[in-house]
């Protein structure tokens, strides 16, 4: 069997869909005609980052500065730090562009963007700054008509040292959508607001170049990109059950997956326990949204990732999964010491439980990959 | 202020309130005449188990064999792994014994008691083992009064190189406990659940040394300890918002919190934005039992942790936590670059995204304590 010789719980990334996905992904922003900037907040890992650019120009995205410090270490030079900056994080920052990298910080905010003009004044730091724009998720950033964009546009520009380097929206509202078409909408709706504010920019004598968006549900279905000249989706790399749930992907493009094995057969209650409890599939529940049956994740066969009857992780404590079993056969094909996979929610927090990846490919675990966690 | 050069996310802990947390427990566990066995699930510290213990025995309790390795690396020699043995990890544990530690293992079935068995007699190796019982929780273990229980400790009795060490228990649902009085009657459900068990496999003629139970409330409101040599809590180290509101500790009994920084004021949608997500304090809602609006945690004034006008972080994303603010003179008392700190739901699970604590003591951040995470 496969997995025989691996501890548990380990996280599984299948290579043959991780490169199909990939492939996917800069086939369509080829054809769109739109740079492709993959987030790594999800994968965390200079390998799949490699994989991801394959023969493109290796511009990343990022959510903490630990992962600039990695993939800039690991030769990316071209890197978008996608979290509004906090100005105690500024001195760090200065620090990895000193060293020759290309690092683009985010705010939404004046106090932020004053703080990065006198950061450059005070130590003959440079700074390149995206301001974020708000296209309909309703979290961070400005609507594209707000007088502050313009504001933060003139402070920055002003700033010796500073370059305005343009704007950016991420449409985390497409999460919430069930399907293709309403994801379409709000693709259109995201390039729509942040081409407006690029386009508000540079009426006023802004410089603009850099303009933008992307999700994985919208970089996925987008159609129209007039405008846009890069995307940043991030989960695309492995997929999760959210996105299967609200049409992202496909089954067969489900990539990550927990090893675990069965610890536990509890006859009397109903359930099975795996040795993959909170910490090792997190306590994300995000696919609730369409199905809360799901629960902390679905529990597969190990070698073929087929469903095993609807099981579920219905409970988890720290370091016990809760598997409840209506079919009583089932304890006969999962005894103790038995291995299956288990699907989770959402991939980027439930790999951020581990630092590293076992690699599936053609049948074998081959390699293990690094992965960059904390800040 | 005490946390200007500290970057954000990290993890304060205050040395002060650790230290009561701790003398409290072990004084308590004295006063009871049970020995204490900390879990170390929760602090995962080898400085944390060392003020645990104080001047007693060193007798610990850990979830991983990676806790096991490092615990034993640091000097402890007698650890209790309280989570059900899969046979593939029985290597692992005869490694670590190998080197000199009284390494026990736990199982509840009778599959895991004949595959040690069976190592034991193949690899010449050697097991000290514990029989999990389920006084009530439901999760995992063999009622006091089941015919497995006398099976598994025949099995384990019999086998050459084996010691039937003794039953441990874990009371879990004294989570669900809405008040000191429930918590109560759970131990001494806990107790006497236990020690029927430890009485029916004395009068089979079989040894049972240790009698183990605990979790963080039983073993603060336990009155009656007849029958029961150890006890593990883990927790009441550092509390949290779900053991508060539980009645298991007080308001001043939380020594943990996550420093974060405001990256953003949205005042539009009404809500700041904090430098702490889903990866700085878990998706663990557990408090949400007793109070829903608690969300992923409390906001509280960095320097005085006095809650900061009822504010909670009510969503998160994997980098961003969204606190709604109602006053909006927040805005003003918590500007762009503003240092808070949140009190989490569950101390184990928002630790474990991070690799050390930042102790805090006498109004300074005084050390780092490194943490061990992973399996």
């Amino acid at each position: 069997m496969i997995f025989d010789n691996l501890p548990t719980p380990v996280l599984i990334l299948d290579r043959g869909v991780l490169q199909r996905n990939l492939d996917a992904m800069r086939e369509r922003m080829r054809d769109r005609g739109v740079m492709l900037r993959p987030h790594l907040k999800t994968a965390k890992s200079a390998k799949v980052a490699t994989l991801a650019l394959g023969d493109t120009d290796g511009a990343v995205t990022v959510s903490t500065l630990a992962e600039a410090e990695y993939f800039f270490a690991a030769g990316f030079t071209d890197i978008a730090y996608a979290v509004g900056i906090a100005p105690a994080r500024l001195d760090r920052v200065a620090a990895i562009r000193t060293k020759g990298c290309a690092l683009k910080i985010l705010t939404d905010n004046a106090p932020a963007a004053e703080a990065v003009a006198e950061h450059a004044a005070g130590n003959s730091s440079t700074f390149d700054v995206l301001i974020e724009v708000d296209t309909g998720e309703g979290r961070a950033g400005l609507p594209p008509d707000s007088d502050d964009l313009l504001e933060i546009g003139r402070i920055l520009d002003a700033a010796p040292g500073v370059a305005l380097a343009g704007v950016l929206t991420h449409a985390g509202h497409s999460y919430a959508c069930e399907g293709p078409e309403g994801i379409r909408d709000v693709a259109e709706e995201e390039r729509a607001g942040i081409v407006a504010a690029a386009e508000r920019l540079r009426a006023a004598g802004l410089p603009c170049p850099i303009v933008s968006t992307g999700s994985t549900p919208t970089a996925t279905h987008v159609e129209d990109v007039s405008g846009v000249t890069e995307m940043r989706p991030g989960v695309y790399m492995f997929n999760d059950l959210k996105q299967l749930s609200i049409g992202s992907c496909a089954r067969g493009d489900l990539a990550l997956s927990v090893l675990a094995s069965v610890i536990g057969q509890n006859r009397r209650h109903g359930h099975l326990l795996l040795d993959a409890g909170a910490l090792a599939l997190s306590k994300d529940i995000s696919a609730h949204d369409a199905d809360p049956a799901i629960g902390y994740g679905e529990v597969c066969d190990a070698e073929t990732l087929e469903p095993l009857a609807g099981l579920h992780v219905a409970g988890v404590s720290q370091e016990h999964g809760v598997v409840p079993v209506d079919d009583p056969t089932m304890f006969d094909r999962l005894p103790i010491g038995a291995r299956v996979r288990i699907l989770p929610n959402h991939a980027c927090i439930t790999a951020a439980g581990y630092d590293r990846y076992h690699v599936l490919e053609n049948g074998a675990v081959t390699e293990e990959w690094d992965r960059v966690n904390g800040w």
